[in-house]
């Protein structure tokens, strides 16, 4: 097991009606907030107004900022920060999923640095303080509600960039599963296949000697494949919702990859995919996974696949070879029962353009660590995947 | 799942040579700090020294309060706190396994109460304040370090007692594995049953549809079955000594407990054991373990106890009540093979106490949760257990 550092100072308020807690919460660090979400989705399925209505309560003014997108763009965190110096908000309050709260997280930075925002992606600034952030989580997906990294995107470059700093844990987060109930099929399959994946990255490491850790990852795994199918089927079983949102939030929170090399190849070639292309997060990663995971079986990986064959899947027959393969076969075929689509072409990516992916993706050097993939090798792997 | 609130604001330093990192950690805090440790044996393997130099090496004065026995007395915790007073201390310094934290986080507590400490566990008080503690742990056991328990006995009142306050959570542990190279092997299997019964009060819990935490709740179980038997064999297998570390830590940091409607009865039993007794905690564990098992196996629990027989023992055979049979019989075997005694006669407790026992530990009421156990529950427990 690695030397780790760990910390999480996140308080989570899980269960139904746990609304109830806001007012009292966002009262600690401020009386004015920005309140930041997506679609309006909130506003169809009455959390925005059980929102205003607790900030309301508590005596909590507010600004809003509404619109922002999956794939949270640089210019929605400027508008953010603009907003909250010109009203002199002291908290970044995100009702919404990953891409709200990662919006949050940057607009809580950029509250406190003279430049761009985007100069953090570009490693042109440090985080050096930030405002509070609380959530509202309303998909069970990246995990972002109890951790401290953000991805933002740039439609001028066509980047999309992730950073990390402890400064953007969320000071509180509100779980509440039946908020999820409204997540239509598809997308709550693509925030399995994006919880699955999280735990890939951490579980399919280049060290086996965080067995706990590995043991940990599949008892996440375990939970997607059994609340999964449930979710899409039953959208208010309430059993599946809550234990989806608490496997999103464990699966990022830091405590699965201790001690542990991580991957991450497959999440940086996503966001090359779904920088380009503006794919869900969640749909790329189930695309991408099982040709990764195809990719990088070999000799020196096949134990590592065969036990999460046996351990996840409960497979028994066969080799190692072959359990590994079925293993991966379980995999794809899982994403394809949840109405997932399999193919890169499926999704709308063309030929012509994952020589720049694989460019980008490698930037001039190498990802992954469970096997180290250059420039040709994100080639390989997005073409199978076309 | 429960509706629950998590929060666990603890920073871990995790691995080989982490006490590098003591005296940045404390300075933090404070200059002057009290270092509380146990019977010496950190004097005999270095650790002490490595403490003492790190805050040496970073000009952080101390005054010492060694001698804190296993079961920590209360009269420990008022001569800490009158040092601290004395001394104008700012942080209590814990090195050493639970007993030594406990009595660090009641000294920190005590310290700001005009009274005496002891009323914290009589309800008489509440914690208000505390000074920070930190923790350099030496021994996989109680996960006291990353948690905001602490159990406390009365050698006037022959009583244990424990409380909870977030108050109480360490602000930062280093937890080095090779800390625990020195412990002998009764007890470092003494730890290995107080994770595992740790595990065991959260894991058959009297709700069973948080999946999730089940599922981690196996991952701790089999990594001390994996691990237990290699660190008693071999004291030096970093690997084994690093898995069980953090499983004492992940035992009992809440994260297993969420969402749960935990048992604790053989706990419970265990404190009234100690308190009369001064039975290693572990040990008491370990012997009561089975027993209540057996004891509270019936229709309504054995769906539980064969799910605990194939996921933890990879047990197939045999129908539900045959699995929960196997799965406790292989509990007490285990326990038995890492030389842990498994009856209360072996230490010495004595029949005519068990009524005391029994009449103490269910206070009037009941203990439990995956059954209620009255009084005489409990003294048919012990009896079988004698």
């Amino acid at each position: 097991m690695l030397n780790f550092t760990f910390e999480n100072p996140t308080r989570i308020f899980f269960g139904k009606g746990q609304v109830k807690r806001l007012g009292e919460e966002v009262k600690r660090y401020a009386q004015r907030v920005l309140l930041l979400y997506g679609g309006g989705s909130i506003k169809a399925n009455g959390i925005y107004g059980q929102v205003v209505a607790a900030l309301n309560e508590s005596g909590i003014s507010y600004v809003e900022l509404g619109g922002v997108k999956p794939n949270p763009r640089i210019d929605s965190v400027r508008e953010g920060v603009r907003l909250c110096r010109e009203n002199d908000l002291q908290l970044v309050l995100a009702a919404g999923g990953g891409s709200v709260i990662d919006c949050a997280k940057i607009i809580a930075a950029g509250f406190y640095y003279n430049g761009d925002p985007w100069d953090f992606f570009i490693r042109r600034a440090r985080i050096a303080q930030a405002l509070p952030v609380g959530v509202v989580l309303t998909l069970a997906a990246t995990g972002s509600e109890m951790n401290n990294n953000a991805v933002i995107s740039n439609e001028e470059t066509r980047e999309k960039k992730g950073l990390s700093s402890n400064l953007l844990f969320p000071r509180f987060a509100i779980l509440d599963p039946v908020y999820t109930y409204t997540v239509p099929p598809l997308q709550t399959a693509a925030g399995v296949a994006d919880i699955m994946s999280h735990v890939f990255e951490q579980y399919f490491s280049a060290n086996s000697d965080a067995y706990l850790q590995d043991r940990m990852c599949e008892a996440v795994l375990k939970t997607c494949i059994r609340y999964g199918p449930i979710a899409c089927a039953e959208p208010d079983n309430y059993e599946a919702r809550a234990n989806l949102m608490w496997a999103s939030t464990i699966g990022l929170n830091g405590i699965l990859s201790v001690g542990k090399l991580t991957d991450w190849a497959t999440h940086m070639m996503e966001h090359e995919v779904s920088a380009l292309y503006d794919v869900t997060h969640g749909v790329g990663l189930a695309i991408l996974t099982p040709y990764w995971m195809e990719y990088v079986l070999d000799e020196a990986t096949v134990s590592r696949f065969a036990l999460y064959a046996r351990n996840v899947w409960e497979l028994t027959e066969g080799d190692e070879q072959e359990l590994a393969r079925q293993g991966i076969a379980k995999t794809r075929e899982f994403f394809k029962s949840l109405g997932l689509p399999a193919t890169l072409g499926e999704v709308g990516v063309k030929e012509d353009s994952l020589e720049l992916m694989a460019e980008r993706a490698a930037g001039g050097g190498t990802l992954g660590r469970l096997r180290k993939l250059g420039k040709e090798d994100v080639l390989r792997i997005l073409r199978n995947a076309l």
